[in-house]
């Protein structure tokens, strides 16, 4: 059984192709990597790169991105839009296929380990966060690489990995491990965005709905319709059929009907089929019935 | 984008495992070829195989393959339960991803040049058929090996590729392309197999229904329920969620509810997408958002 883990380093250059195409290069030199894609953009000055190879392979390719970043990229001169406090700002692992949150912890905490002795200030995050307060990315890298030469220095900011001083020329990095987000929407009959908020707000964890999901009520102005925006932050738990049926209930009392739904970017397969083996009943389905799944296990 | 073919030849020895491995090792030298399974019995005395690979990769393989089974397997001393006619009995070719099924007609016929070329009467089948009468793998084999050294003299069963004239050492062989199966089982809540047999008579293409539908009754025993046991022939074209619609459907009028369902064996992962995306009404969904299809794609 192959196992298979996923990951997306982001990098604080996007506007230097030589630059680019160089930590990019370090990731296609690791035998057995797959690069799903990789993206740049000048106004974000910032590139993401989505790879995915074994976990010695990813966490290889991670480690040698993340050394040519230190090297080519300086942090002292960055500008850009996206938030970022460091020249490899952030590297999330996440299961595809045999591989655990666990597995994608460790890996984590490796890559972690060997970046903080390069004297990078690492934090981990999501579920290789070492204190709830560093679950979420945003809180951690608030106050950005400029902010941070200060905000490292407050006790609750020691990093996990690496000294507490901020690297002049490489700032500091998040590194951490995710389950798969599955970006889910459902579209309403209604005009009217105060319905599809509420239903948001009804299906969502904070308001009470189900445990995975965040979500939103959003206007589409061309088709004269509403969505309900839900970001589906652990499929296994919280399955997409779950959120598509409660948004569905929930709209029956403003007299609203589902005229369809979207899902955004790639997502893996399971996330779809568990909505198949649900609605066609299907007893006793295992994802090794699916020719693609023991093709990718057998390589 | 990455061709993927499936190719399961069918051999005629599974008695003596050093012959079947000798075969089996003929796929295993064409690099990239990936060996899903294989599995071979003694009262059968047969060999079934399933491997992937681009479409130049299985064709070499099933020629290399069928070239190791003409060598050690003589047809004059076979015995065994399962219906054959030739050392190397059937290949059939079927598209996995990103190749149509007439590039699988295109391998089937190179594969069955090559094999004619050897003095082994061919005969294609399925899509790779030259006549209608053709089509079908148990008319073409009726008469089995035995009776082959009479059936072929006829005009009608001249082959499409070799000798006019059975090969008494290899038999003669069936080669062909067709689109992949899918084995799906609806159960029913009743005991009463006369429902269970009206349902599938109603469902099938024979009886009036859905065009690539195979179906029949059965009884399910343990249970003391029923089952509606059909054969997906054509599941991009009859999907999944038509025939259990249909089946729903046809249940009601003798107050009968459908229970669960089975998916029997490995099915392409389209197989259980397209319910997902009806039930869940995706709207503009592409297989190219998921995942593993690019993964596959990309290696």
């Amino acid at each position: 059984m192959r196992k298979l883990m996923e990951c997306v380093p982001n990098f604080s250059e996007g506007r230097d192709e030589s630059i680019v195409e160089s930590i990019i290069d370090e990731a296609r030199k690791v035998e057995g990597i797959t690069i799903l894609d990789y993206s740049y953009d000048k106004d974000h000055n910032r590139t993401v790169l989505t790879m995915i190879g074994s976990p010695e392979e990813v966490k290889n390719a991670s480690i040698n991105c993340a050394k040519k970043a230190a090297e080519l990229i300086d942090m002292s001169k960055h500008e850009g839009a996206h938030p970022r406090m460091g020249a490899t700002d952030v590297i999330p692992f996440t299961p595809v296929s045999n591989v655990t949150i666990d597995e994608c912890v460790e890996v984590a905490k490796e890559v972690g380990a060997e970046m903080g002795s390069w004297g990078i200030p690492i934090y981990l995050y999501e579920d290789a966060a070492t204190s709830p307060k560093r679950k979420n990315l945003a809180k951690i890298r608030k106050g950005q690489y400029e902010g941070f030469f200060e905000k490292i220095k407050k006790e609750e900011w020691k990093p996990d990995f690496g000294p507490q001083e901020m690297n002049v020329k490489s700032g500091g990095t998040v590194v951490g491990a995710r389950v798969p987000l599955v970006a889910f929407n459902i579209n309403l009959d209604t005009p009217d965005v105060k319905i599809a908020d509420k239903i948001a707000k009804t299906v969502r964890h904070i308001g009470g709905g189900l445990r995975f999901v965040k979500g939103i009520g959003l206007k589409l102005e061309e088709r004269n319709q509403t969505q309900v925006s839900m970001n589906l932050v652990n499929f296994e738990k919280t399955a997409v059929y779950q959120a598509f049926e409660m948004v569905k209930m929930e709209a029956k009392r403003y007299g609203v009907n589902v005229v369809g739904s979207e899902v955004i970017g790639t997502v893996p397969m399971k996330s779809l089929l568990d909505a198949a083996e649900y609605y066609l009943q299907i007893e006793d389905f295992s994802i090794e019935q699916i020719l693609e799944k023991k093709l990718l296990d057998e390589q």
